[in-house]
């Protein structure tokens, strides 16, 4: 699915006019905020939350000011309180990603913080999405360990 | 060493009060361009900068407005182009981290751009801060793999 669609911003670009990469993360933070709605995790409503335990990032292409960009998003899987997503990045239609994130969100109840099972709702939500992206190709960039 | 000082600033923060994820990496991409000019790589005089290739993000505590944090940085390892750091995020002298991030760089000349071999001084500069770390404490979360 595509989860969310932002020109690159003046305000995110460096010295040389290129996405800085904190701001990748920026646009794929934005694309999980996207994501947490459609799976009815909604913090205004519930109280309840998608925290970032651990991520990881691959850039494969400079982005420049002004590029359309989308995201692409996958579940990768779940347990009871968290969530392991990947999110692409793509200028406009193309299939190649510009950069990659494996994430892996923990479910929250905002009122200890304290961790907490998904609704049933959204673990069906999470399965039927799964079983939606059975024909799409394989993610890149899961499970890798950075090294020289 | 210390690389980067910041209060949390308002515009980093969530609906929560708290740090956005991608505001954690912001502060590390500062830290590595205040430790680039450390090392004398510099895009204004020479043309050379680093390129982040892969980063890798733990998040350990949330981060409230206004926060004094600092960055401690690390040489984890070269080669002839690139280079693996790690940053962790304090909330003044604390001695337990936030936040912690490996990245691998990539010395890249601007006028290609295209990957070409740190210079001599360079070199030299973090073989020096490599040794210099031998007493501190190991580095948690390096060569993590994302997995439920």
């Amino acid at each position: 699915m595509i989860s969310y669609r932002t020109p690159v911003l003046e305000e995110w670009v460096d010295y040389n006019g290129h996405l800085r990469d904190a701001f990748y993360l920026l646009i794929f933070s934005y694309a999980t905020d996207a994501f947490m709605a459609e799976i009815g995790v909604d913090p205004a409503r519930d109280r309840r939350s998608l925290f970032t335990l651990e991520c990881h990032l691959n850039y494969l292409h400079e982005v420049k000011l002004g590029t359309q960009v989308q995201v692409h998003t996958r579940v990768i899987g779940h347990d009871r309180k968290r969530l392991h997503l990947y999110h692409s990045l793509h200028a406009g239609d193309d299939e190649q990603p510009l950069a990659t994130t494996e994430q892996m969100l923990l479910h929250v109840d905002l009122a200890g913080p304290r961790s907490t099972p998904f609704g049933e709702a959204t673990v069906q939500c999470l399965e039927r999405l799964q079983a939606g992206q059975a024909d799409e190709p394989s993610p890149i960039n899961i499970g890798r360990t950075i090294t020289l």
